[in-house]
């Protein structure tokens, strides 16, 4: 049977319903979604404070791929596969590190940083070493953020995708901010259920007390899952502290917008600005702050920013610091979720321990959830079982990927 | 090629002789004992000892599946798949424990100890909660045993096929027993491995010193894999002992009586009663007692039973305890395999180092034995081996296996 | 998609690149590499100092099968596969062992040094003992090399095969060598790349300092991979230096030859006789001896012996030690690499650290590289990539093996 057919043969899904298991398990429609999605969409790889000097790398590992991303000089960056064009074994061994060159270990051929092949040595005479440099990867630097973008071909339009982005991430100061902390934490399940567990806030109350003790609980339910994607009685109870709200931060400087993708749009954006908890100034236990405040701000605003570059990157912002996730597929039932917290480029003396409690347990206890999850799936009896009003983004994603998985992405 | 083809492919057996390599170590062939043999079987899942309070429930792993098995009052337990009926997440996630309701960790979905879904929070309004309690498992509680059946439909009928075993289970006072001790022996073979070593005892005089140490040997013989089973001199020697021990032990009250299932039953019950060593009134080490009598026993008998529900769950009674054995498939090469020590209901001061000496060495030989035959039959060289005079039940229960693996079970 | 058309959908492969991915990786392939090539040649299992007395066996483990190889008596050496005739346990569970039969721990089924049953119990009447021998395994000694064939027919002539060998391991006097150590480099590659890295010499100089510092950068460049494989002009440069050695080493009483097998040959086998670094006796730090001459030399002479069996056994001897390199297929990525360093047999107080220091150092490292190879190539973006002039052994052996692949083997 075909990967095609795999798909075609998909009882159609009910909407309103969490889809069915293969999607869940099976290793063919894992190979379709590293295929046509995650292989096509831009991905945020790390952030250029990983890069500050000439010849540092990182590795960002995805499915069955390892991706070199190195900076080669003070305004560029590189992205190539980690696979030596001779004899194909991996060229980096280290997560990270500094290089002048890029030389394999194993036969000593020796690339650039930019790719090109600098030496090999006895090699036969209508040998080109112009026809054998590392194989690029799309990357493009965004405020701060280094994405890649696995195509083969031309990739999707980066400005087109993310260029109204612009004045939120100035805002923040992405581009000059540092690196606080990262930490990893592996989960055993499928991406899907890693980002349906992301994008909806239904979970938020019984399962986070920690996260749930910074926000106003009515905001949670309003807009937990995005703009006023909880029930239509607490969107109108919010929506007035909102708006009130958005009043004070514009006066504060920060630009005032949401973005809220469609199943189809190409990468399923979303950007949402609410309160935190009354009386709190930033995402910790007491509510003060961990950091100085990041970016362009004024002043403090009680405000924190939601924002999904992608099913695959997010971010979420308070006035001190900010925390990028990323989820990467790496099995059919495996994926890494990494964390790192910024603050401003400028900060000092910030609070690791205190910026970091917050989503440190909430995403412990989202990798326990997930893993839980997928045991449960693995069930003969699972169905696909109905969504609450709490998780229409979850619905907007599924709708998102299907189309994405059936059109071949792009 | 479907499982069905995968099947009629297989040279066809030839009576006395072992199974093909393929059918102990096939991922379809497995997949389709687990769907026609071990689930639709009544399999002991375990004894109303593990669950004397309401609320109290275990975890029943077999297979992919996890099953929650609960007492909800005093005279009902109930038994439930794992999954919730939300998003599909394991529900439990401690292998025992108490609870007021079964709770989602999720999204604190809520259901009572009968199933029914009893909270879900902003459902839409046609969710009929009615529609959305848990999946329900077939039970049975018999005289303390807990049967599951996995069936999809109805479950083959219990009564027809376990009632007659009613005054024999009533002898031994199963229905108050206590759990004295339980143990875990995972085994890396197939299930239909692990069987065929516990149902013949050609292996007993190599490869188990302390169980030999137990028994008469003429007896092992004659009587090792099911009644007669042995060479027909070796019955006609221990035939009259037996007999009158029989006449001693029914004058003590025992209920006497053989059940020998051939491969047209539907469980492959057996059912043997026979003597342990001359001077023995228990299975241990200096043929002492570990325990105060058992049920209704007037006094010891030099007695002991050998009950099979069905291939996968077996009792070993003696005068003063039982063993309970599961064999629970969980892959192709992985079985679960835990044993359970039962003793009287009024039971004080029973000796457990004592009690499990017999077993549990014999239990880890048989683990070990059981890793090589595996380990073994993955050579391509490995061929059908013929079955010595002592081997018939094994071959009952090949011939009982095939045909319910043709017939699809039920 | 049956296996030969797995073969047929491959792309051509262009002569000079590397082998398409699926060849490293693919377990189909991995599968018909077992069949046609590890499956009919004659490969080292040992080295008869492992079997010093009678009833001395060990373990030859290959693919899923597992070879007892037994000394029966002073002059005969068994191969059995290590499957019980009954009920197809292993019978032999330790790596290596002494017994007086082989006796399966299961039902005790006991078996002759020879392999005949000898004893099995309560067997049927029709049961011929005479028919349920162990499954021999082909088996031949030659100067102290045990090598076996798990064909099912008749195995390729071993004479024809490696007959003109006599005199140069006759020379060595490998027939009544020591064991001085063994270790073991368990390696998670295809076996294909751990022996396209041991054939060629282009990574010796960035890989190996230890094994470079040990010869004359000339050589390895003009001989490093098989008899005049570095390029034309280098092996200008160090010819005549051979031919000097030549004349003196045969002087010493060294029989002089090269054996050079093409694609088209059986076992690709490869004798090359060359110097070692001027000043050394022997391939250690230092290049004094850590042993004494090994076999009928007359005196030091500077000189090593490069001699592959087949691609699955190696030996490399300098003037006082030897070691046998044995490569054996595991799983699809999963290589087991054997080393084992021999000595005169009547060689005293020799120095065990010294002598391993280079071949273990390098091993390691062998390890590590082919491991990165492996774990780059499972890339999409991975392409073959060309080969320089000094890999011309690679590309022997890859046409040696499509060939075997293609034709069947044998």
């Amino acid at each position: 049977m075909s990967t095609n057919e795999a798909i075609a043969r998909r009882t159609p899904r009910a909407p309103g319903y969490s889809l069915d298991r293969e999607y869940y398990c099976d290793e063919r429609i894992h190979a379709l979604d590293m295929e046509r999605i995650a292989g096509r969409k831009w991905i945020v790889a790390g952030h250029v404070d990983q890069l500050r000097q000439r010849g540092d790398y990182f590795l960002f590992r995805i499915g069955d791929e390892s991706i070199i991303v190195v900076r080669s000089d003070a305004t560029t960056i590189n992205a190539f596969y980690n696979v030596c064009r001779h004899r194909g074994s991996l060229i980096c061994t280290e997560p990270a590190g500094r290089v002048n060159r890029l030389t394999c270990a194993y036969h000593a051929w020796s690339y650039g940083l930019d790719g090109a092949l600098l030496s090999a040595r006895l090699m036969p005479a209508d040998f080109d070493r112009r026809d054998n440099g590392l194989h690029r990867c799309h990357v493009r630097v965004f405020h701060g953020f280094i994405f890649v973008n696995l195509a083969d071909g031309d990739p999707i339009d980066f400005d087109a995708s993310f260029g109204e982005l612009e004045p939120y991430l100035d805002f923040h100061g992405f581009a000059t901010a540092k690196i606080a902390h990262r930490a990893a934490y592996p989960t055993a399940a499928n991406w899907k259920l890693v980002v349906e567990n992301f994008v909806e806030c239904y979970h938020c109350t019984p399962a986070h007390p920690e996260f749930s003790s910074m926000h106003p609980a009515e905001a949670l339910v309003a807009f937990g899952a995005g703009p006023s994607s909880g029930p239509p009685e607490a969107v109108e109870s919010y929506l007035p502290k909102l708006q009130a709200w958005e009043q004070r931060a514009a006066a504060l400087g920060r630009p005032i917008g949401t973005i809220d993708d469609g199943a189809e749009s190409s990468h399923l954006r979303l950007l949402l600005q609410r309160t935190i908890r009354d009386g709190f100034e930033s995402e910790t236990e007491d509510g003060s702050f961990a950091s100085s405040l990041m970016g362009k701000r004024r002043g403090p605003d009680q405000g924190r920013m939601y924002l999904s570059f992608s099913p695959f990157t997010h971010l979420v912002a308070t006035n001190d610091f900010a925390v990028l996730f990323q989820f990467t597929p790496r099995g059919a039932m495996r994926t890494d979720v990494d964390l790192t917290w910024l603050v401003d480029g400028d900060a000092q003396g910030y609070d690791v321990p205190k910026m970091v409690w917050g989503w440190d347990r909430t995403t412990l206890q989202d990798k326990r959830i997930t893993e839980n999850n997928q045991a449960g799936i693995l069930s003969r009896r699972y169905r696909p079982g109905r969504y609450s009003e709490h998780e229409r983004r979850v619905e907007t994603f599924q709708a998102w990927y299907l189309r994405e998985l059936e059109s071949g992405g792009g």
